[in-house]
C-alpha cells in the first residue's frame, strides 16, 4: 500500500467505526442491518468488523445497485410500479422488532432518473412508502438505534465535481466526506462527542425560548412557520426507547422542530437544488396557505416536485423545519452536494410530509395536536448567508434567532 | 467498447438471457429474486434486462459479500456462530409460496476459510442449513421453479488459474464459463434445447433398465449403490408442480438417481478435490456399511470433510449418485474448477445427505422407500476416464453402463 492508501484506509476505517460506535451504537448481542450500495463494500467490510469487535450477534448486508431500478423504471411493464416486494420489507420489521440496528449507507447517483418516466416512479415510491411504514415507524419513534452514513459512490461524484476525472472526483468527494463527518482527523469519536454536545446546548436554548412560529425572510422568501405546543427542538445524539444513544445523520448540523401542519404562511424559495428519487429539483418556489402548498413551481424537475407533494394529503404540509448556521462546515466547503444528507446541513431547511415523533411532547406524535402525517419526509434548502429568522414569542413579541445565516 | 469488449458483452448477456428464459424461465408476472455475489453486478443487470422483458413483476437482489462470512469467522463472539437471521429466510420462503422464481448466481472463493476455525464453520453452515429448511422444501420439491448460473469471480478465478496474473485469470475464466454454458455460440437458447433433449434421452433409457444397484470401479474404489425402488432418473430440464419447465443447473451435465440409503456398499477414491464452505478438501478416501460412511479420510481439510458427514444422522449416508461421461465438454477442458457445478458436471459423482424429490416415484420423498434426509447435500466427484460402472438388474444380472468412463 502508498501511503496515499493507508491514509485513505484509515480514514475509511474511522467512518466505519464511527458509524458502529457513535451512529449506530451497536451492542452487544445485537443483530446489525446494512443497507448500502454494492459499490460500498470496502466500507461495508470496515462496518462489519467494528460491529462484530463491539459484540454484534450478526451483520446482515442489504447491499442495492440502483441501477436496477433504472432498469425496471426502463423496461418494465407499466402494471408493476404498484407493487413493493412486501416480504422484503415485512422481514426487515421483524428484525427491528428482535432488538436489530440499523445502518443506511448513502451514496445515490443524482441523475439517476434523469430522462426516466417520472409517473412510474413516482408510483413505485409511492409503494415502497407503504411498504415500508412499520420500519418508518420503528425508526422514526426510535424504537430502534439506527444512523446514516455517506459513501463517495462515482456516479454521485462525477456530479459533485462535473470537471474532475472519475477516479480524481471519487477521491475529492471522500475527501470532502472525511471532513463533514469530521473522520479525517485522529480523535473522531472524541470529536463527535464534543460536536454533539454542542447541538445538544442549542437545542436546549431553544426549548427553553417556547416560540410560537418562526419568521424566515431572505431573497424570494417571506414564511411564517408555526411551531406546535410542547414542542421539541432535537438535534445530534437520540436516545432510543430502550435507551441506547445513537446518532442518526452523520454528518449532522440541524437542530430541528415540528411545524404545525394547519399554521404556515407566505412563500419561500429554496437556495440549493433537491436531488429526490434520481431526478434534480432546482429552483423550487412555493406558495403556503393554512399551512398547504397552494402553488409550486421549479426550474426543472417540476413534475418530480408535483408528484412528491401529491403523493397524499400531507406530502404538501411540512413535517419539519431546521436551523443549520450558514457557517457551517459542509457549507464553508462551498461544493453543492446533490444530495441532502449533506446540503440539508449546509442550510436551514424544511421538509414537506411526516412530522417526527421525537419532535412532539412525550415523543408520542399521536399526542401533538398539529403534527403532519404522510408517507414521505423530504427535506430542501430554503437557508443561505441573506437569511433572517425571528422567532415570535406567546406574547406575540419578536427576537432575532438568525440574521445573515447566523444564530444571533 | 473494443472489440474485445463487445464480445465479452454479448457473452455475459447470452449467459444472463439463458439464465432468464432457459434455467428460470421466468414467466410474466412473476417476482424473480437473485441471490449473487456483489461483483456479479453487471451480469446481474443483464438478468434484470431480460426478466423485465419477460414480464417479471420485480427483481428482488440479494447482493452478497463472502469475505462478510470470512470476518464474522475471525472476528465475531464464539456465541453467535449458532445463529442465523431467520427473518431473511422465513422472507425469502414467503416469496417462494407468493410464487416468485429464484437465480443462483455462483463465484466462491475457494480459499475464502484457508486457515479459519472450522469448527465456527460448521456451526454457521449448521445454523443456517436449518434455517432454510424451509426454502429448501420448495426448491426441492421444484414447488418453484430455480436456477444456478456461474460468475467469474476473481478469487475463484485466481485458485483455476494460479498462475496468471488476476485479470487475465479472470478473462480465462469467463472463457471456460462461456464454453461450459453453452453462451460462446449465437444460437444459445436453441443449444439449450437440443442439450436438454439429449440429457432426458439418457434418462428414458436408464429408467427403462430398472437397475437394483450400480457397481462403480476404479482405481481406489470398489463401491456398490443400491437404488430405491420405483426410482427416476432426472437430468437436464424439469417441470415444476406448476408446470413450469426450469433447467435448475447451468452448466449440466449429468443424469443422477436416488441411492437407497441403506444399501451402499464397499469403499471409493474422490477425483477431484471438493471445495466446500470456503475450504479445500482433497483425496477424500471413505468406507460404507450398510449405507453409512464408517471411516473417512481426506489428505487435507479432513475435518471440515468429517464436521459435515456429522452435520446429522443424514450427512453420513448418501442421497445422489450421478453419472456423468469423462469426455463432458467441462471434463474435456482439463481444468480443475474448485467449484461443484463445474467439478460434478466433469465425473460420475455422489452425494452425502439430502435425496432429491425429483428421484422419487411420483416425486415424493415420503413415499420413496429408503430415501436419505439430511440438512446437507454435498456432491463429491469419484469419477474418471479409468472408472468403468456396471448396472444390477433385478434378477442379479450386471450390465456394462460405463466403461473407462464413457456410456456404453
Amino acid at each position: 500500500m502508498t501511503e496515499i492508501q493507508e491514509d485513505f484506509a484509515a480514514k475509511l476505517d474511522r467512518l466505519a467505526e464511527i458509524a458502529v460506535r457513535i451512529g449506530v451504537n451497536v451492542q452487544a448481542g445485537q443483530e446489525l442491518i446494512v443497507n448500502a450500495p454494492v459499490e460500498a463494500v470496502e466500507l461495508i467490510r470496515g462496518v462489519a468488523r467494528h460491529a462484530y469487535r463491539a459484540g454484534a450477534k450478526a451483520v446482515s448486508v442489504n447491499f442495492g445497485d440502483q441501477v436496477l431500478s433504472r432498469i425496471a423504471v426502463d423496461e418494465g411493464r407499466d402494471e408493476i410500479f404498484d407493487y413493493a416486494p412486501g416480504w422484503r420489507f415485512d422481514g426487515v420489521e421483524r428484525a427491528l422488532k428482535e432488538g436489530a440496528a440499523v445502518l443506511n449507507v448513502l451514496g445515490a447517483d443524482p441523475n439517476l432518473m434523469a430522462g426516466a418516466d417520472s409517473g412510474r416512479i413516482a408510483r413505485g415510491q409511492k409503494a415502497h412508502a407503504i411498504a415500508a411504514r412499520g420500519i418508518q415507524a420503528l425508526t422514526g419513534g426510535f424504537a430502534v438505534s439506527w444512523s446514516i452514513v455517506p459513501f463517495a459512490h462515482q456516479a454521485w461524484a462525477r456530479a459533485v465535481f462535473p470537471d474532475l476525472d472519475s477516479d480524481t472526483a471519487v477521491r475529492a468527494l471522500w475527501d470532502a466526506i472525511f471532513a463533514a463527518t469530521r473522520t479525517d482527523g485522529e480523535d473522531a469519536v472524541g470529536n463527535w462527542k464534543d460536536h454533539a454536545a454542542r447541538l445538544h446546548e442549542r437545542t436546549e436554548i431553544l426549548n427553553g425560548k417556547r416560540y410560537e412560529a418562526l419568521h424566515f425572510r431572505g431573497p424570494g422568501t417571506d414564511l411564517k412557520v408555526g411551531l406546535i405546543e410542547g414542542h421539541e427542538w432535537a438535534g445530534g445524539a437520540v436516545n432510543t426507547t430502550a435507551g441506547v444513544r445513537c446518532l442518526p445523520n452523520i454528518p449532522t448540523e440541524e437542530v430541528f422542530c415540528m411545524p404545525h401542519r394547519d399554521r404556515v404562511e407566505g412563500f419561500v424559495r429554496a437556495t440549493k437544488p433537491l436531488s429526490y428519487a434520481g431526478a434534480l429539483i432546482e429552483s423550487i418556489s412555493v406558495k403556503f396557505e393554512g399551512g398547504r402548498i397552494v402553488n409550486a413551481s421549479a426550474s426543472s424537475g417540476e413534475e418530480v416536485f408535483k408528484n412528491l407533494i401529491a403523493t397524499d394529503e400531507g406530502a404538501s404540509r411540512l413535517g419539519e423545519v431546521a436551523l443549520v448556521p450558514h457557517a457551517s462546515p459542509i457549507s464553508k466547503s462551498g461544493l453543492l452536494f446533490y444530495n441532502t444528507l449533506f446540503d440539508e446541513n449546509a442550510a436551514s431547511h424544511i421538509a414537506v410530509g411526516r412530522a417526527l415523533g421525537i419532535n412532539a411532547p412525550g415523543g408520542a406524535l399521536e399526542k401533538a395536536v398539529g403534527a403532519n402525517d404522510s408517507l414521505v419526509h423530504v427535506d430542501w434548502m430554503i437557508g443561505s448567508g441573506e437569511m433572517d429568522v425571528d422567532g415570535v414569542l406567546s406574547g406575540g413579541e419578536v427576537e432575532a434567532v438568525m440574521r445573515e445565516g447566523a444564530f444571533v
